[in-house]
């Protein structure tokens, strides 16, 4: 379990613009049965995340040559991180005209947190630190995420931490989208102004669409939070895990949260272990 | 002329906190005749980053050693780029409690910006893109910069562009300091919001300081600097340079940025050849 790169030949220590400036995206993934869960999701997801850095989105493929690389060894159960960062290696902010991805992809062993049919709730803190509001990288899974770093690092008697905006909004978990039921509604932030669209919160909005669950996208402050009666979050790591326990308020595992993890596991049979 | 790292078996690849998350800071500083301008002011920003982040600082003795391996193959005039990134490769945002820093240094030559004593002027365009309040890592050159690629993708016809942040305060070029005299008054932004504290701005503080020349430190809109009468900008790669055309409008190389930059020579002996 290495890292592979296409090219292979890439610039990839400190001259590579992935570690110089952070510019590129990355998108990790749940592995089983050695298939890559919402494969397409992510792989979307990283060419989306290229395009609005104008880096030329990597081919459907190059990526699939290098992720039958990756998942080659026989790998069953893993945790799989692609990065698409830009190419060039010349000192200096500014891009070049033409900016091809190089693509970097590696198998993780699975740790304890990456337990998908788990319901065991998770006990969520409040961040002091607010993230900054940029609609231009707003949503994006971009190599920028010292924000995300200094959030985490307030993370002490809890499995993670609320984050809200400067502007007082809520926007998730330091590693993982939020929704909540509050006044008997389904909701989630819309991370136009910070956060990251994450590929599972995406599967669950599907899912409410398509069996007509509603949900609704829209901007949520900390004092709402506090009347809702569930929360759950969703990350790749682990599909949907209750909040039982937020800024000190114990939560039930409601019967949203049942019926949502119930759903997003029939979507992911090889998780349902 | 290659990367040296601190310790030498350092990770550094896609699995370092600098590539996966931009979880450090670097300091660019111009090498002539075998010395490194400003040096303790680099050492110190580098020292003063790593404290912010909540990374343990670099000592004296692990830098000098650092640069003086990457100064010892005779090299005479360069630029010196230095990396200071929390160690651990642990998948997950949140840092451990004791994270020590990796260092890394490279010497890379000197291209046709990095001249020193050239009073040549700049053209300077603005930038669409609004950079991010964010005051917890403001100031700080940490390896998160993609607002200032986004920004330096702008530059079309000029050689650099203005950046504002998102509550209209002008920042600074997306890879220089700026200072402007406005009715008079030498001013210079104060970098809370957003941008980066260069060390050629806090060596041109620290001589209007010493030298009783009136500097405030301020905030401007880009209306204030409409009005001004001459603009200049620093940087380690060159030092200062005047503006001569700002958004289309001519500048002068006025009295002020002559005198400034005919002192700012005087502390670089080495520069002014």
């Amino acid at each position: 379990m290495s890292w592979l790169f296409d090219p292979p030949t890439a610039t990839t220590g400190p001259d590579s613009r992935a570690m110089a400036y952070g510019d590129g995206v990355f998108t990790t993934a749940a592995v089983r049965s050695g298939a890559i869960l919402f494969r397409e999701r992510h792989i979307e997801r990283l060419q989306h995340g290229c395009e609005r850095l104008a880096i030329e989105p990597p081919g459907q493929g190059r990526i699939d040559q290098l992720l039958s690389r990756s998942l080659s060894h026989g790998t069953a159960a893993a945790m799989l991180k692609i990065m698409a960062f830009r190419a060039g290696s010349k000192r200096g902010y500014r891009p070049s005209e033409q900016d091809a991805a190089i693509l970097a992809a590696r198998c993780y062993p699975l740790d304890g947190v990456d337990e998908w049919p788990d319901l065991a709730p998770l006990r969520l803190g409040l961040a002091a630190l607010r993230w900054a509001v940029q609609p231009a990288l707003a949503g994006l899974k971009h190599l920028n995420r010292l924000e995300q770093v200094l959030a985490a690092a307030e993370i002490r008697s809890t499995d993670d931490v609320l984050c809200c905006d400067t502007s007082g909004q809520v926007v998730s978990a330091s590693s993982a989208n939020v929704f909540a039921v509050i006044d008997g509604e389904l909701l989630t932030p819309p991370l136009d102004t910070a956060g990251v669209t994450g590929v599972t919160r995406a599967a669950v909005s599907a899912i409410c669409r398509r069996d007509a669950i509603a949900l609704r996208v829209e901007p949520l402050t900390h004092d709402d939070l506090v009347r809702c009666s569930e929360m759950f979050l969703t990350s790749s790591r682990f599909g949907i895990r209750p909040v039982g326990n937020h800024a000190g308020r114990a939560l039930p595992i409601g019967p949203v949260t049942r019926d949502l993890h119930r759903r997003l596991l029939r979507e992911t049979p090889l998780c349902a272990g």
